[in-house]
């Protein structure tokens, strides 16, 4: 069996990821862990924090296959276009961000990695410096030419994924299509398998209005779209409960019996799970043909080289990349 | 000061309604309680739970002032059109459940009783004897002259006060006009002065859309509507802070300094809350010159005469009436 080996890409440069990439050094990783970005952005921010880390290059041809001792980091040299400020953004830095996703994606594809973990990108400044980019799902997704990819958010003991993400309230009931919901279910019910070990996944499905509709008397989506959906997947043998109204749904005598809970829209499943979770939850990409995970927070610029960050997030994205590759190996 | 005295309504006789009521009479109140509905009902109901109760017969001229002994119960008998079965419903007692509403409302109104507790009613079985009811709330609103009221579920901790409410999704956005945000948000802040005895109320309002529109590319309502809503309001020294991000809002960071929460919609706002609330959460309806309250669950009509049902959200209805009305008084 290979060994497996992990890409990390700390994104943003003016943000907290390489600050998050360098407080991790300090413990020993159960798997080679490689920072895919500048070295001289690490070793300067390094010495903005005050945290003592050695830094080890490797590239292609060249990878560890023991993990980094504790307070040594690998790092896969890419070069930045232009010098970081912490905390000031840079357009001119926009390619060199897409280059290490690149690196991270390309290299899970041909099997140097078994999977990569991404800390947070300004998607702002990078349509800014002239590419459209609407964020690392949408790349990655074109990158492994998958056409369907579903946002899923974990902590310890809940997982939601979206059947929409980020769409304006007002085009969410549109967009509940039979045809979207069932590629949405397929996928998590594949990926439940494949990628998270649950031979017979529970998937609890949320309604798309209040009451899950209350037998039509407050929307028909759940009748005409969302049962009939189900019904003819359970056929195939798959463990799906609802619709369900979400605010029944999201209660410990539900809760305890599921794998995950499949919501119709961003704001119906996550702030329960940001609730659960404080702080430290996962955003896993399923669908895709490799191992994705991300923290779920964003770039705070506000934070970079302050010290004043929770690697809580990140621990969990790095663990949940860990047991979901376990679980395919 | 005049004594306070409540009333309590066991709503849908073949519900779980009667028996919250019979196996609360154990405990002492603190204040006198009335129960509206059927003496008939409520003792057929204590011998097929096998509970002891004294039923103790009010009205109106022979009101009590010290609470009820342990073990006993206030009735203000209220005579049902048809014998009731537990668990079977029957149109012919509709108007009888109306009866008991009146009687309790319109007690709140002439001073007998300082506020309302209700247990679930039936809207189907209601609307099929051909009386034309949505609800409890809109009832009551009819019946206090009341022209905007406003839902807020409250548990331990956590109030959270919907713009909108039993509303298909896909009608939700067009809900959302400046008048109705504007409305909604005095009530809330009127009465968690008046009702709640809380003198600068700290009122956290989420968004609309997912990331509250992030700057309008998901979504135009925040910065078209909302933001400016709040802004005017707060000119007139109301706290409210956001329009901010459901999943970001709910977390203990934000929480921690707010004493409600504003959510646009039902799903928004209701699952962290029943989450967090672990079944024990009391429904509100503000706007109403009269004090009421109500459990968070429905009739439960398979649990009913089966002694299986847990009293713990009627509990926090009872004392969340008591609170409002001791800091009105």
């Amino acid at each position: 069996m290979k060994p497996l080996r992990f890409a990390l890409t700390p994104g943003e440069p003016a943000g907290i990821g390489p600050d998050l990439c360098l407080l991790l050094a300090a413990e020993v990783q159960p798997y080679p862990l490689i920072a895919i970005t500048s070295r001289d952005l690490l070793a300067e921010r390094a010495t903005q924090l005050g945290v003592a880390v050695t830094l080890l290059d490797v590239a292609p041809g060249h990878w560890p296959d023991a993990p980094a001792a504790a307070g040594s980091l690998y790092v896969w040299d890419t070069p930045l276009a232009a010098p970081v400020v912490a905390g000031q953004l840079d357009s001119a830095n926009a390619a060199f961000v897409l280059q290490t996703l690149t690196r991270a994606g390309d290299g899970c594809v041909n099997g140097d990695f078994a999977g990569m973990i991404t800390a947070p990108v300004h998607k702002g400044v990078i349509n800014e410096s002239g590419i459209a980019f609407s964020g690392h799902t949408e790349f990655l997704a074109e990158l492994t030419h998958t056409e369907q990819v579903v946002m899923m958010l974990a902590t310890h003991g809940l997982r939601v994924a979206l059947v929409t993400t980020h769409l304006p309230l007002r085009e969410v009931a549109d967009a509940i299509s039979a045809e979207r919901v069932e590629r949405v279910t397929r996928i998590l019910h594949a990926d439940l398998q494949d990628k998270f070990g649950i031979a017979q996944p529970r998937i609890l499905v949320c309604g798309l209005n209040p009451h899950a509709g209350e037998g039509g008397h407050l929307g028909r989506e759940e009748i005409d779209i969302i049962e009939p959906t189900l019904e003819r997947l359970r056929s195939e043998g798959m463990n799906l409960r609802g619709p369900l109204p979400a605010d029944t749904l999201f209660t410990p005598k539900y809760l305890e019996h599921c794998d995950a809970v499949l919501a119709m829209y961003h704001d119906q499943g996550l702030p329960v799970l940001k609730y659960q979770g404080f702080g430290a939850a996962v955003n896993v990409t399923l669908g895709l043909p490799i191992i994705r995970t991300s923290v779920d927070h964003g770039t705070a610029l506000d934070l970079a080289g302050s010290g004043k960050v929770d690697t809580g997030s990140l621990r969990v994205a790095l663990h949940t990349a860990y047991q979901m590759a376990e679980n395919r190996a």
